[in-house]
């Protein structure tokens, strides 16, 4: 099964002042077409805390997912710190340069900006990853990259969510789906116990027996019942249900017997 | 400046099923401390990532804060991780044994759980890291522990928001405000600017004269304005209003002569 990483980039997410939605929408996308996300990471806006980041993760999973820091302000430098972590150079896509002078002057000839065309902080957002395929935004002025590199998949997005999703769903999913040879089944039930300290034991053994991933939910002991989770991958979805369902039977049947 | 990192550890969370509040909690409760946070990971219930993500932070901060993972089932496994990264082992905390075992006495008496005492899964929660200073839990179970090693704290609580929460302000938060001899002030103003790309270089240039973090948050160009928000650290927070101010009224000035 394909392994990920999602790591958002910005002071506003480490700080505590913007809470991070992206990689929770990504990271249920990746689960979602059977793909194993095992670690989600932020880093603040410095280029050293950003190759290290993406090197963590490039060290353990297969794809690697950024969001933030595309834009063009002096503190946008996920591109450069990613291109440097792969050990790549920068070039100016001349299609992303033409893109931004379009999409500033359109927003000058409406009367919503005071200049048109491109300056210094604009043309940053062309200069992409050697080698990359560019990823175009359906929203804003930056556009996104996916790299790959060693068998390794790796893409940069924007942070703005209604930026990133669709170039999300747009341009990285599809690419994924194709990678992807599994599929992820997630269900919820509810069974007649209250202590965790004791199911978990049944769970332990059902563990051993399916491949399925069941987790308990304690609503606290107030409560007469425990929601526990299963999770299972496989290759198509009625194999992932099947197991599930199996796993289920027999839970409750141990509990039957407690 | 103090620097940390917080670490919530759960398939949960990787996988995109539930999104983590506590790493946003905890890192802002951080930020108004004064203490420099720099990096939030997630990584699943696995001992090995668990190990290598906390490894990845003492390399690079001073104060390590992880959440979730000592509960009584088989993938609660943050303590035993961490003593292993520490190069720790773990002892049976004769004190958290009889509060778990009086615990679960108190639910049964109350007829809410159907056994009291001890057992082998209840057990595991009294196994806390070797020289820890353990942190007791006002709701739950699971204790967590305050390690010092090598000039490097790491706190350990528990994954459940409402028991996460009373352990962090009684027993984190005191010691951390004594470490920190800093705080952080965060303003955000309105400037009647809509252009990133045009406001930045202004940004830049109070930047370089003010020790003050200065980020443009756009709304989108249908908007005239943009918030701007300015963040400063100092001893007092008197001097760290003063820098922004200082530094806002530069602002100002320079979107003045544009």
């Amino acid at each position: 099964m394909l392994k990920s990483a999602v790591i958002s980039v910005g002071k506003e997410i480490v700080s505590g002042i913007t809470q991070d939605t992206n990689s929770y929408f990504i990271s249920s996308c990746l689960s979602r077409i059977g793909i194993y996300n095992r670690f989600v990471l932020s880093c603040d806006d410095k280029a050293q805390d950003i190759i290290d980041t993406v090197k963590f993760c490039l060290n353990k999973v297969d794809i690697v997912i950024t969001t933030g820091g595309l834009g063009p302000t002096f503190d946008d430098i996920t591109i450069e710190s990613v291109a440097t972590a792969l050990g790549k150079g920068l070039y100016l896509d001349s299609e992303a340069l033409k893109f931004i002078h379009d999409f500033y002057t359109k927003l000058y000839q409406e009367g919503k900006i005071e200049t048109g065309g491109i300056n210094e902080k604009r043309m940053k957002m062309a200069y992409l990853i050697e080698g990359c395929k560019p990823l175009k935004n359906s929203i804003g002025a930056a556009w996104g990259v996916y790299v790959k590199q060693d068998k390794k998949h790796l893409f940069c997005l924007p942070g703005i969510p209604k930026e990133m999703k669709p170039m999300f769903e747009k341009e990285v999913l599809p690419v994924l789906r194709k990678l992807s040879n599994s599929t992820m089944i997630v269900k919820n039930y509810d069974v007649p116990i209250n202590d965790e300290s004791v199911l978990g034991e049944a769970i332990d053994k059902v563990m051993k027996k399916y491949p399925v991933y069941i987790k308990s939910l304690p609503i606290g002991f107030e409560s007469s019942i425990m929601s526990v989770r299963f999770t299972a991958y496989a290759q198509t979805e009625d194999e992932a249900k099947k197991r599930i369902e199996e796993a289920k039977k027999e839970l409750v049947n141990l509990l039957n017997n407690l």
